[in-house]
């Protein structure tokens, strides 16, 4: 699709993972770059208030060098099985967000990955050859370590946040909520659940996104989110399932061979 | 103007206050109700989500019976002195609001307020014959007590909270701020400033408002917010500037004698 | 039993209140200056970290100039209806531990009170000539305004906080609790209650109260807390009880006269 | 020490380490066996008030199944060089710690460990032969996930977290702070520090550990902290170490052999 859009001379929005081998999305840039047409990949997370506030934190210095990031990242259920048969596995499917959100705070590129993962939501997810549980830890260019945490399910909600330690300081974002209520009864402090799912989580950021998409376009400045992010948070889910597969940390250089 | 769009048969959304005497109101209120034309008035805060969640704590017997309400509402700053003078006064311009707010919350009229006021934030306030800080209490019909907190100047931006004691629990809410990033370095565990004013604080209410009041229309119902709304309000003014300028409580059928 | 101790020449720690009319405080208060003894009132709270910490914030200029005040102060539940009879009422009994909080933190005298009561909790306090329920207004000298809210039951446990607004800022405390666990399942995003009453939440208060005492008396230094302190505090007890009776605003004053 | 304390037939109370290699704890061991003593290992933050309150939400079902856990654990600045040098390394010296908040939390054994470390804080801490910054994958038994995330040098403090997502919730706890007071002003909501160091942070969790300790010494209880809980922490270190000079996962059974 990319290419026939390319070729039809079309600026192109599109949703992550822009394929699922190299090889593809290689053949997909390069038509891309041939055609002189834009490209945006469908990041939205780094168009949200808290990951583009914490990515200023780093990128003004705020908090020093980045030392050590965590992202969470659960889904409030998991999708139909049928779904999790043609999804591409849940590095590609859902740890590219985080993978890309990685690359966005540090702004560095990602060495080495090691990632650990279990079955523990739904056996029929193992079944299907997928994991539902995860921890990939991460090894940038520049030495800092990461370390993201995926689950299926969190009977809570939607929980997205991050939190990246820096030589200067630290900076964490917590969930969103619908409201700021806070209820006190003989039982409990509490308040409501995290908003529960990406439509209303990330209203806002597909908002802002497709704005500088459309800025892009209008203003002919490059797109925020390109090909080259595409690939890489592909390729690093490709690693994350060697890795997975065989125990062992896998360097990216493996998978570029 | 809304007799001139009652007497044209137009439906009529009106900002607060609807005028700053109660003789006025009432007629205006006559020339709805003889077009049969509806009539909302722009409380705005009653459809936030977070004011809104306190109402449904009372509303569902979530915390029991009210007994205790607080409101603060504070601006990031004061308005121009020129907009001062014109204003009605800060009870009527700003403190309305948090009246209506208080019947919302509590759904009861009030019975008597007593005001505490003072000019603490800037003397050409005093001088224009008004306050900028000031403490209200409320004696509401079925003895709830309140107290609304106001002022006109917040450094740290616009402060919008309500606070319910009830039989059997309490609700809260906070400020709402651009993103939940915390930042922690070597001085201080912190984040961003609230929200600083009304257009950004309040543009999700503003879009339901507005959305409620063209359903109302379109499917016939009654508007959720009327003419008896505010109307109540600026007798609730009027009752707190009387008790300002007496210093002793003032009931509210003495500003209806 | 303060003088009886003066006459010995024992310095003096005394609970509050030291009596309930100014009469027997000033026999009192004379004679512990005639002994040259010393002498300590026990309002711990002043000892506590949090409400030290804000009046810090006041006293270093941290917020600026204070402009308004909240105490919030509620039992977790009434003492037995026998023990309400002799408390001396809810003013003298309960507020009296805000009326000082209230003079610490702004670190003046309160020249007017208003105080609006009811009997929400238990009629039984009604009965007995008592209030459980009260919303108090304070006139600070500087024209700092304020307010207590005291309830005689939240349902939650001991709800112990204040909050002041400066022109520079503002500093507020949230309760105590056990422990920083926040559990997240299917219905809310809760914590446990706060600590529920003043033996575990003011705990550390007391040891800090008691050594400065000790310190008092061993470095021959005055007390942290004095007669002058105890004298206020039952002071504003008596007007704000003749500001409910009366339904007016009571000018401290008129309770010296 | 311990050999002498069990020949001596006292009951004994040991820091950790235990020793640094298997071989001298197992010594250690059989002499506590044979002489029929106590032993009690110096694993404080399992008698924390936050620790024991996630770990009573895990033991009671409160939060189901544990899936995946995080334990941050962050010193406030790093020990001299002196110090990091007979240390035994981060491993053995830091982490250990965590290695048994992970066993305590989880109530299961960890069977497999892959360490990523880095030297961030101080370069000659790296030159010393140690690593200041590390993030260490832990598989338990059961098949839930868990990863250790430490710094020599966090500058807000001493940061001691943890966070377990289980299958019916989660449960975290955030920093204990010396109060609860928030400062808003022109720049920024802020709040003080959390507690520094392990004197502050821990010292409530130091006297309930001790106070075990005796009570199990005169009840003839067994100790809440064994030689078993000693011994697996050293062990974890051990692997942990293999791992990052190896750089690939390693099974607790491989230390064992």
């Amino acid at each position: 699709m990319i290419e026939e859009a390319a070729a039809a001379g079309k600026h192109i929005f599109c949703e992550k993972p822009i394929a699922r081998t190299l090889k593809e999305i290689d053949k997909a840039l390069d038509a891309v770059k041939k055609a002189g047409v834009k490209l945006q990949i469908g990041f939205n997370r780094r168009f949200d208030a808290n990951f583009a506030r914490v990515r200023r934190a780093i990128a003004s210095g705020e908090i020093g060098e980045p030392h050590l990031l965590h992202i969470i990242s659960r889904d409030p259920g998991p999708p139909p099985i049928a779904y999790v048969k043609v999804s591409g596995g849940i590095f590609l499917d859902m740890t590219i967000h985080d993978f890309d959100m990685a690359r966005f705070l540090i702004d560095e590129d990602v060495e080495e990955v090691y990632a650990a993962g279990a079955v523990r939501v739904d056996p029929a997810i193992g079944d299907a050859g997928d994991l539902d549980t995860a921890l990939v830890t991460l090894k940038f260019k520049g030495d800092a370590l990461g370390v993201i945490d995926n689950s299926r399910k969190a009977v809570y909600g939607y929980d997205q946040r991050v939190e990246v330690l820096g030589s200067a300081g630290a900076a964490t974002v917590a969930n969103n909520h619908p409201n700021t209520a806070v209820i006190s009864d003989a039982a409990s402090v509490r308040r409501d659940l995290p908003l529960n799912f990406f439509m209303d989580r990330y209203l806002d950021s597909f908002l802002v996104e497709v704005t500088a998409f459309v800025d892009a376009v209008l203003d002919d400045k490059p797109t925020p989110v390109d090909g080259v992010d595409g690939r890489a948070a592909v390729a690093l889910g490709i690693a994350a399932r060697r890795s997975y597969e065989e125990n062992r940390p896998v360097r990216l250089e493996e998978i570029e061979a």
